[in-house]
């Protein structure tokens, strides 16, 4: 290839078919390999009975997080929570993390314990030990990666591609969108700070959605409910970017389509009203909402009697064939394309 | 703790010290984790006979690579050759890597395209699968971290801290100090470049120690040689930050000391010459030179005949029983003691 031939900017092209353009033409070598990219994890043969899963993920300050309002114990937690979501994703069972860390020396030792004491409330909260890391001198911000390691039964992995068919059910753990609302309150309340430094924002009322963006908790109960129900999802994965787009990899991976009712999404009335407040549909923001980490995830018919009994568990629609068509049918009965990213413009 | 109550600098304490501290409250619960902080990867219980190893390590623009004359080809080779050297240290094979990376929209695809072509000629080389990653949107410069995973047998694991006694060999891999003096070399023209931007510099007569710094190789052949010679070694690290900051880091684990001998070291006369040129002492440049990506181990005095008649294996000195006494003796006898990081005054 020539030097500045050509120059495609990267954002004609989402993160996702980036990495799949750019790992395309990899040989495969080891022979422990099972599941190599496209999935929440990496899947590696571990022994006769079962997987081992790793995922790896990036928090870069000023792209993932903001200083001003994510305080660093939280900080340190949810990093945490976001590897293991990834581990449970797989239904499997988080085991350890490892956590790179490049500070600034704006940094004092101090503060980097309050992240660290985060990061041990998560360890000791979904049983995970910290055993190792890297750390180094940043030029430019926090720059955080943690690696979650854990592992899976071979008859109890559930990748985003898997035994899944027309009429099977589609069933998301908690509730949607929380995150999401909680994010848009603190950046307005910083608007608001920076304008008038001498306002108290008195964010009581947002206690739930707030909690949800800083503090996330990752589902490890819903997969030990899986395990006691003795459910084996079909397909399934964590809501990191958004149920929207979360659907969008499950269907193209599996060659179906899903019908989602609106009136069945799980929305807690704090995201409601502030969503109604900001001037936003909360289906909307329930289906768009990244960072609610949340497990989503396919049964057969045949359990639906047993999920319909779990409160955690909300049943919000059903596969279909229509390949890659995915809809919401809204309580007015009329129905809508789902896009797999960004705000249907009318909403926005 | 109050808030801002104290505030303790991080260059107080080293990178070795800050993750030490972080991680001393941390309780463990896995049955799997076999060993945590503390050696170039985590040892994690694979089956009967083997363990999985896996190491994670942060890359940032303008701290560990400079792009002004990094070609982003050799970086994505390089950050493998990294990776893979963690795992070559527990006398392991590596199997995987996974990569995160978070990119500033001054790339193009075709940049990132040459990163990962160099990305791909490693894993070709060393025989290991890219199976995983986070790209993501960066503020502030490229972010780059590898996770690398592998495995070893029961009875082959090196550690840190390991099978080590008074009079047992200290064996170097290859040659040392190159990759530090490449550097020296490369920041001197771009010093020069930005002076004058129309020289054109001469570098022909650097390509040792250039391609030394730039695009390391990462032993994968020593360690098949010490298989085939039946040789397991007592404790093993690569060398990253420079032969006397590993040998600070065996002496502390195994309470032990070590004696070199200066005219032992595997110095390439490239490195001489340029050191010489720079006003720098060659054997210095090799004891605290970095980046070299070599293998430091020992063997019991049984191995002697079986190491020296091998001309990639070098014996530079032996364990002393003179606890974290770590001493340089030098071509006219004189014995100094070698500090654990940085140079000497006299010889800056």
């Amino acid at each position: 290839m020539f030097e500045n031939a050509s120059r495609t900017e990267l954002t004609e092209m989402g993160e996702f078919g980036l990495i799949q353009h750019l790992a395309q033409h990899f040989e495969s070598f080891a022979d422990t390999t099972q599941l190599g990219i496209g999935d929440d994890c990496t899947v590696i043969q571990r022994d006769e009975h079962s997987f081992s899963l790793i995922s790896t993920e990036l928090y870069l300050e000023g792209v993932h997080f903001d200083l001003t309002f994510h305080p660093l114990k939280h900080l340190g937690y949810k990093l945490v929570t976001a590897g293991v979501s990834d581990i449970l994703a797989m239904n499997g069972k988080p085991e350890q993390v490892l956590i790179s860390i490049g500070l600034s020396n704006r940094f004092s030792l101090e503060a980097v314990e309050e992240l660290y004491a985060g990061v041990r409330l998560a360890c000791d909260k979904y049983k995970v030990d910290l055993v190792g890391g890297d750390t180094t001198t940043s030029r430019s911000g926090l720059v955080l990666n943690i690696t979650a390691v854990g592992s899976v039964s071979k008859s109890s992995i559930t990748y985003r591609k898997g035994n899944v068919k027309p009429n099977d059910l589609l069933v998301v753990t908690g509730d949607l969108g929380g995150a999401y609302m909680g994010l848009q309150v603190l950046e307005r309340e910083k608007r608001v700070f920076m304008e008038v430094p001498s306002m108290q924002p008195d964010l009581e009322q947002f206690d739930y959605i707030i909690g949800r963006q800083l503090r996330p908790e990752a589902r490890w109960d819903a997969v030990a409910l899986l395990q006691e129900l003795g459910v084996v999802p079909g397909v399934m994965m964590d809501i990191s970017d958004g149920v929207a787009s979360e659907i969008f990899h499950l269907a193209k991976a599996n060659s179906i389509g899903f019908d989602i009712f609106e009136e069945k999404l799980p929305i807690d009335p704090q995201t409601v009203e502030t969503a109604v407040s900001f001037d936003l549909n909360p289906s909307i923001v329930a289906l768009n909402g990244g960072e609610d980490y949340e497990l989503l995830f396919t049964v057969g018919q045949d359990q639906y009697e047993v999920i319909k009994n779990q409160p955690d568990f909300t049943i919000i629609g059903y596969v279909t064939d229509l390949v890659l068509k995915n809809q919401l049918i809204t309580k007015a009965g009329n129905t809508f394309d789902i896009k797999a990213q960004g705000w249907p413009e009318s909403q926005k």
